[in-house]
């Protein structure tokens, strides 16, 4: 089984949702992917805290047995974001970004992290996923998540990113976006001439797309009625994939890109249901059976 | 085997779309399901035209043994509907609407037409819709389409033809301004309380959502990238739905709608990738039957 390294924030959140709000609530996408690739295999974490990173939120990653010994602390404060959603809950708005401690940020992996062999660059600076990428050692899987934001402003160290991928996540919008075209199946067809060798595209409540050797793949999201808040779906979403593929030890396929987006899926769908991590912190791989089963008949159809 | 029967619009559509556009095509809910369902079963068509209706176009329904008798040929200019899509496809913008001999219509089935056993009201006033019911002698599955018209004109129409309902097939923006609810899945449900007892949400190029006997069917749209014109999908869809369920023979069940909503996503898939009626008006169940083998691998997954 292959040891998992992500690079990706630690982040205090204040979100408003239709639901309700949190003010200062554990977010960021390492904590969300680690939480639930940790239910598949061994995963390291690289990032930076400030001084007020609460205790009892490293010892829920470390409790995990996840390796937090590559997140930095240092002096100043925890980056923290600030959003709300209307009741189109597929886009948030961003009301404040505080880089805090993350505006010097250069990820320095520990000795023991460099022969990690699957490697999730979360939505990062692309320079920044450049730095991760020339401090592994022997990689098997490279995937990445990126944003409109360093679409329209580091393109270029993005293009380069691309070319080292063998998975790009993206939401469906900023495919779109990076690609100039008019929908998710000609944006994943167009990103696939851009480097990344299979290409998942996240359409939030309608699931996701994946384009891989030339096919496609298409899966529906688990059907949550009652969403409270989706901040973190996406990173949740990586987790359990990323986590997948790295548990089965198996060259990717499109039939294990498959399977592994069907537990993402799964643990997406718990990430949705409360704030912060509160829906997948005590989450066991039982209760994602439980709701796998479910899924299989709500996405079969006699053939 | 059940006869089919529709009563909707025969019209003429002035449309554009970024790919191009056509003046006074063939379009209309009946001849977009009528077209479709006729892969399937033997269908009846209820409707209006005027003066300009085109021999051809009255032609392409007979020579596909569907049963015109039931259009009315009257004074005046056949339905007129002109409309645009941006970039996004998932929405069409009305542009003008011409009533002309659809104003003063009002359905009256030939006494043939009465024992149909499936009847489509495709998406026309309610009020007309319950004259419809009102003259069919034995049906064994009623459904209907709507829209966000009758919905904030004729709610009280609207809701004595939802209790009458097996199955409302409905859009999802649609569904969820007559729910008040925030997504498909609340909508859904919602709706279950209000009549129909199978629930059909139609998300364009996300597929569909059903809801039956309290359990959720969850499939994507066939993966199409050069979306020629969405015009019709819908009707489309509902088609290819209903008329595998005419030729099943069977009595509703989330298994048989499951493979009907598989029918009518296929047939949909060929609507959009050209104008009018172009892309179906030829379309074999053998090219369907190509399709629906490739659909499968997109949208199956290992367990």
């Amino acid at each position: 089984m292959g040891h998992i390294l992500v690079v990706g924030s630690l982040a205090y959140d204040t979100v408003k949702t239709p639901t309700g709000k949190i003010e200062g609530a554990l977010g960021g996408s390492a904590n969300y992917f680690g939480v639930a690739a940790s239910l598949f295999a061994s995963v390291r974490v690289v990032g930076v805290v400030g001084e007020d990173y609460r205790a009892e939120d490293s010892e829920l990653l470390s409790k995990k047995n996840i390796d937090i010994s590559g997140v930095e602390h240092t002096s100043g404060k925890t980056f923290h974001w600030a959003g709300e959603y209307d009741n189109n809950l597929n886009e948030a708005k961003t009301l404040r970004t505080e880089l805090n401690v993350f505006a010097n940020f250069h990820p320095k992996l520990p000795e023991s992290f460099k022969d990690s062999e699957i490697i999730f660059l979360a939505n990062i600076d692309p320079a920044l996923q450049l730095e991760v990428l020339n401090q592994v050692t022997r990689p098997k899987v490279i995937a990445a998540d990126t944003m409109n934001f360093w679409i329209g402003s580091k393109m270029s160290d993005l293009l380069v990113i691309l070319k080292r991928l063998d998975i790009l996540l993206i939401n469906e919008a900023e495919a779109i976006l990076l690609t100039e075209t008019s929908n998710a199946i000609l944006a994943a067809r167009k990103i696939s001439t851009m480097g990344p060798k299979h290409i998942v595209i996240k359409r939030g409540e309608y699931g996701v797309v994946i384009f891989s050797n030339n096919r496609y793949f298409c899966l529906p999201a688990y059907p949550v009625g009652e969403v409270v808040d989706p901040t973190g779906a996406g990173d949740t979403f990586a987790g359990g994939f990323l986590g997948y593929i790295g548990k089965s030890g198996q060259p990717l396929s499109l039939d294990l890109l498959k399977s592994a987006a069907v537990y993402g899926t799964l643990l997406a769908s718990f990430t949705v249901q409360d704030f912060s991590l509160n829906a997948i912190k005590n989450l066991t791989f039982e209760q994602v059976e439980i709701r796998r089963q479910d899924f299989r008949q709500v996405v079969s159809f006699p053939t």
